[in-house]
């Protein structure tokens, strides 16, 4: 999977990933009000809308890119209803040709953290037969736990040539009250790298690992040297957009051969339509999923042109 | 939440928690042959089976405990049909009078964070309503992400009046890998539990904060360690029985009040009819709710002689 992910991004020269992260507040309410009148104001209303919301912006932007990433919180919010949503949305993506990046920061020991590996990604055994469950491609992993957490995916990746996200450095404000703390000389976020890519050797696809790495592209010093320590992780920067990482920010996050960094942008593409620049080019509401299409465009042409920049200097 | 759990554990006078982690080749045969026959292998007949499983148990051991602790884990595995299982289970928890905590080891950022938290523990708005979704009574929550993803969680707390554990020092074996990095002279795990007591101040039940630790009972020096860091946190102790934690090992997680943690036995209670000494007490697969529940009468029983030789010492 590793291998059609890559092969992905360099079809569609686009080093992006899209968000899925459907709050109700980004449903645009002609889509709201459909669902509530057919469901009532309740967790399976919720779902259809959602539902309905990623079904358009999926099909405005799939030509464009090579994955997207669902993040589970988003539909388990609406408890069982929100969970079929989500299920519907990881097997439309697949039917539209794109790798599914499932972003559940899942992390536990032992024969727990391979339920979730085998829920994931893998199949669980039911009787005499092994079933598929949510069946995303890859999965992002939380690493609080040591290997005792880690390495459950990393057999059911072998197993079904998938792929994990290990968070690293991630995005947010506070991510390094512990990520940040130093230890032998190093930042906690060193030494989870150092494991990434221990972890990464041993299953290899073609030119990167099947283990990759979170890192915010709100953090652009750490990426760079987060970059040398894990050369053959492919790295899922999130941050971009919303939450202020910029096209220049990202070229750290990338190796010298171009690749090595898939970018996420969420709301700054799915609810594109809410900013003004595409709403003064009559992109509104009402055609929401052009404004996130629109949004996929721009995205791809600052992240060309900051590695086209950094390629000069 | 955190003074009902308080008031059930001394009228139960049984700081012990029951996991609910089904796998199924806990589930004994001729309640997977039921549930097969009327859904075939798949995961619904897979989900049917650990539910009936579940119901039995609770049904055999609900009047000797306050709380039981399902792994979402294990549901999730089975896809939405095991989703609707652990839905069945939290509901008929509550019907029986049992305190709920999820152990979901959620944790993201923001609002990301916060979807997991009105998920699992609060009410998620659709339209002009508030519903609720899983609605467990407690959630575990894993701290690699700082404040921005534990702080979203507290706030649904306070308005809900329920609680959280966030994973501090876990059970497994590699738990120390970047749980015990020393930074400024102190293991990672002790910081994080500075953090505990610090978000718990601000959210305090009578004697204990809604902001509980799990510290798992493998680690008893750093559980006492961590049992004074964080005075009026509830300590959620996973890692007895199977996991090699014994009675003597867990003293030092309780305050001198005799309260101040809560032990989990998950596969020790649930699959105790698979054990010899229950087996020769003619408690065997057809009858293994019996021998659940003679496992939890000898578990608080090596828990309260624990504790009272700790007394007299």
């Amino acid at each position: 999977m590793i291998n059609q992910l890559m092969e992905k991004i360099q079809k569609t020269n686009a080093p992006i990933v899209v968000g899925l992260d459907p709050m109700l507040s980004y449903v645009p309410e002609h889509i709201q009000k459909k669902a509530f009148s057919e469901y009532g104001e309740t967790p399976a209303g919720a779902a259809e809308a959602v539902w309905q919301f990623n079904r358009a912006i999926v099909d405005a932007v799939c030509d464009l890119i090579p994955a997207v990433k669902p993040q589970i919180a988003m539909y388990e919010q609406f408890g069982v209803e929100g969970v079929k949503a989500f299920q519907k949305t990881v097997d439309y993506c697949h039917d539209k040709g794109l790798v599914v990046i499932g972003d559940v920061k899942r992390g536990d020991i032992g024969s727990t953290s391979e339920a979730y590996a085998v829920g994931h990604l893998g199949k669980v055994s039911v009787g005499n037969r092994r079933c598929t469950a949510f069946d995303e491609d890859f999965a992002t992993v939380n690493p609080y736990l040591g290997s005792d957490g880690v390495l459950p995916f990393i057999k059911v990746c072998k197993e079904e040539k998938k792929g994990i996200f290990v968070l690293v450095k991630t995005s947010n404000p506070s991510s390094g009250e512990f990520q940040d703390r130093m230890t032998d000389g190093r930042p906690l976020y060193e030494w989870v790298g150092e494991k990434v890519a221990e972890w990464g050797k041993d299953c290899m696809g073609d030119s990167y690992s099947y283990v990759g790495a979170v890192v915010g592209a709100t953090y652009p010093r750490q990426g760079k040297a987060l970059r040398k320590i894990m050369p053959k992780s492919l790295i899922l920067v999130p941050g971009y957009g919303a939450q202020g990482g910029k096209g220049k920010d990202l070229v750290h996050f990338f190796n010298k051969d171009g690749l090595g960094a898939i970018v996420n942008s969420s709301r700054g593409i799915i609810a594109a339509y809410k900013q003004e620049a595409y709403q003064a080019k009559g992109m509104t509401e009402e055609n929401f999923a052009d404004a996130s299409r629109a949004a996929v465009l721009d995205m791809k042409k600052d992240i060309a042109d900051a590695l086209a920049a950094a390629k000069k200097s």
